[in-house]
């Protein structure tokens, strides 16, 4: 089954590359925008059919590669 | 209100750094996998409190910077 992940800053965490892109958006006429954050997405196809099974997999993934917890946190959706 | 948006590259379209995780993944002994794929996650908060305009405003962002339509898919969350 497919797993889908979103990978996050946490709050407080300077996000200079969403900054940019709300920059960029202000000089393109979006002006109503009160902040960007970007973050990552991963859609992971795991070879089990057990959701709780593939979930836990996938979360094992987030703790050990995935994400880089001092900094950002994990969702999985 | 905050909008969230996935970008995520169409079906066909190679994704090497997708490629390179699950390698990597399977290297960490994570032997289940069939596929990663990896995209872009953003997260917006604009002025508009009308759920309907700040969407359509989001949609706007998206068609013209956050994802190139032509190998690109975005969700409006």
């Amino acid at each position: 089954m497919k797993v889908k992940v979103i990978v996050t800053l946490k709050d407080g965490v300077l996000d200079p590359q969403g900054k940019a892109i709300q920059q960029t958006l202000n000089g393109m006429s979006f002006s109503d925008i009160k902040q960007v954050r970007q973050g990552k997405y991963f859609d992971i196809e795991v070879n089990i059919e057990d959701e709780k099974k593939a979930k836990a997999n996938v979360e094992e993934m987030c703790k050990k590669l995935l994400a880089n917890l001092v900094i950002e946190d994990y969702k999985i959706l």
